[in-house]
């Protein structure tokens, strides 16, 4: 790979603990951007190998395993594992865990350690190259967080260094923009398809909403018959969702607390 | 204006009843694709004379001053104040409106009539020239249908012929994937406010999410702990939100509806 010759991270040689959508997603864009992907570790193993082999990476079983020329493991797995997962690691090779919830603190055997959390929702098949992913950064003094903010800086332009606490406030924040607004759209979609009308229709409306908050406060954006109070066309909706009792809950929630919302 | 001379609808004169954000959206796009703003009235009349002045149309105080030259009047008024409204055009003029909810025969005392529905959140101050907003045409015959269609396709590439209860069916889902979703993402902008986290760290999020849904299914995309069954997280949300009655609220049903919804 010829575009490693200009890898300007210090943190070269990086191995994977974890072969999730995240693992595959940051070890993509870190290979790409020149950094060596040294070993890669799976506890489930299912996808590990093809994580390994895509990237030229060696497979190993134990973490006894990892190599002392790792410049940082990167911690990929399920928050509740992290923990136990970490302590197998050799005290003396950096570590970062990618969670958006799990306290910094839980990786403080190590000399250097951190967070490496890309703000993204990251799921297999759909990764982009081109994706936008802010990464939170935090860690365990300020050489190694200027290091992991160089190494971040290789793959996304939406850096911010940011503590346990606030991270688990944007991870929170972000469940609420993200996976809710995606489960209004998969509800309507069944609808839509319940009801044999098309959902493509409706994907322009999608795209420019999400393209407005862009550049407006969602708050100044508010329309529709809750912000209106139109109490005949939500009795209308609500009549229609009579025999939806998930849609019909959701539509009597939102439309109560957008009218409660004190509106800009 | 040298492009009304490419003109190629028959419905070439037009007029407007209402002068709100609907209303001007429309003036502008048909304005600027050719058609001559002929007359603008309005109930209210708080924005009419800008939109007369902005589209060279004239003010006018009553509806019986509409000019028999119109080849149609456009209803873009609230929903219940369409009915009444109408009674006043002189029959001979055609009508439509431009209500996601209201039938079609409201207008049926004229002798061609129609619904022009844009499925498209507008809101003053926020429209946007390239704007993709979706017509949805119906009609009182297939002749009117056709010309309704031509105006349609001088100002959106997205148009479709649609019963009165499928737009009624397309408007409830509007209102899911566009005002509830809107409103998401004002309780999360707040939210980080209140919390004194930066909500911009969440806008390549929200854009991204919106995006993945103009090629893949939703149901498909679904990521986050409520999707992964993560009860250690949701109850550490939960217990951040015990303040605030309303996320908390919205966090706990959204939740409960995605662990219950039958993903693919």
């Amino acid at each position: 790979m010829s575009n490693k010759i200009f890898h300007l991270s210090r943190l070269k040689n990086i191995s994977f603990i974890g072969a999730g959508n995240v693992a595959e997603h940051l070890a993509r864009r870190l290979f790409e951007s020149g950094c060596n992907l040294l070993q890669v570790y799976s506890p489930t193993r299912t996808n590990a190998p093809r994580i390994a082999d895509q990237f030229e990476a060696q497979l190993v079983d134990d973490l006894s395993e990892l190599s002392s020329d790792n410049d940082l493991v990167i911690v990929a797995i399920p928050d509740d594992a992290i923990s136990k997962a970490t302590t197998a690691i050799p005290r003396g090779i950096p570590v970062v865990h990618t969670s958006g919830s799990v306290n910094i603190n839980v990786l403080s055997r190590s000399e250097s350690y951190g967070v490496f959390y890309p703000l993204q929702s990251l799921k297999s098949g759909q990764t982009n190259h081109e994706t936008i992913v802010p990464i939170l950064i935090e860690a365990s003094d300020p050489d190694f967080e200027k290091q992991l903010t160089e190494l971040a800086s290789l793959i996304s332009n939406h850096i911010s260094v940011c503590t346990s606490e606030n991270r688990r406030k944007l991870h929170l924040a972000a469940v609420m923009v993200n996976n809710f607004t995606n489960h209004l759209y998969t509800v309507a979609e069944n609808y839509c398809e319940q009801s044999k009308v098309d959902f493509g229709l409706l994907k322009p409306l999608i795209f420019e909403t999400a393209k407005k908050v862009q550049e407006n406060s969602p708050a100044s954006l508010q329309t529709g018959p809750a912000m209106r109070n139109d109490n005949l066309i939500i009795a209308q909706h609500l009549a229609m969702l009579e025999n939806d009792p998930t849609m019909n809950e959701i539509y009597r929630m939102m439309t109560q607390h957008i009218k409660n919302y004190p509106h800009q």
